[in-house]
């Protein structure tokens, strides 16, 4: 998995294909959006080979079922998310672990792990208000931002390796 | 207030003085941070003439006291925040319409108007996980966005624009 991390990332399912060497590229969803288009980008995509998740809450079954699809194909991911979210009921998370994807919490009561974020191959952020739930998907007024900014990447790749460790302690 | 809209935005709280004119400049705000930099961006920075904001939840009196202030001193202010977090214990919404603040929530029960975002002159937008709470500030793990993006500024002007017609109906 290591060639495919140096190649740039692509995707198929919103618009960085022809663009993609442009300086900055970016673009917005806003949901509720019936058409779910939130789930090939959390879970699908098979070029991307190495996925940073870092979300408060993931309850969604469909963008789960892609997170598991895409481990199985070999994707490496490791999710880091709210300790209560974790443990509430029809939270996707435990599950992910149960299949094998590495999983860490802020492991405090008080104190959320709020953030909403994802990288893929270090070189897409996905960011936003969009927490992981069906709900956000069809019923709430929300959005996500996608970027190749490498200011922005590797800024929350920043972030998620120091959560990553410091969850580690916990 | 006409006349500074025109104007290029410059903040004193963010590193946008000297890069402004640059294709695009992003800073990122991580949370916690005691020195809550989220202040001034929320409500102070008196070069700035409308501001736009769109979040799930005001109770920060901090924040709330900076929005009043920029209010004062005539700063075009709308809102827009979810139903059920204006009606909510601690909601600063309500004292801020009070004030003469422009104000609309979504109006439904189910569904969270959960954006979190907001637009400083069409110039500069602030978006990520963060909502204006004192908590957000000082308790949790959360990321605040701050860009010059021509692209993302005019694509969430649209999005605010779209809600507040939208919840006007309501
Ligand atoms: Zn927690
Ligand atoms: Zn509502």
């Amino acid at each position: 998995m290591g060639v495919c991390c140096s190649q740039p990332a692509r995707s198929g399912s919103y618009d960085f294909k022809s663009n993609y060497a442009a300086p900055i590229v970016e673009n917005v969803l806003f949901f509720p959006d019936g058409k779910m288009p939130c789930r090939s980008i959390m879970g699908g995509n098979n070029v991307v080979c190495k996925r940073d998740v870092c979300v408060f809450t993931i309850t969604c079954n469909e963008i789960a079922d892609e997170i598991s699809a895409a481990h199985k194909r070999g994707v490496r991911v490791r999710i880091i998310t709210d300790d209560a979210q974790r443990a509430a009921q029809g939270s996707d998370v435990d599950r992910l672990k149960a299949e094998g994807i590495a999983v860490r919490d802020d492991g405090v009561i008080s104190g959320y792990m709020h953030h909403k974020f994802a990288i893929l191959d270090k070189t897409i952020l996905l960011n936003g208000s969009f927490n992981w739930t069906r709900h956000a998907v069809l019923g709430n007024y929300e959005n996500i931002v996608v970027s190749n900014s490498t200011m922005l990447c590797s800024t929350f790749q920043g972030q998620f390796e120091e959560l990553w460790l410091k969850f580690d302690k916990a």
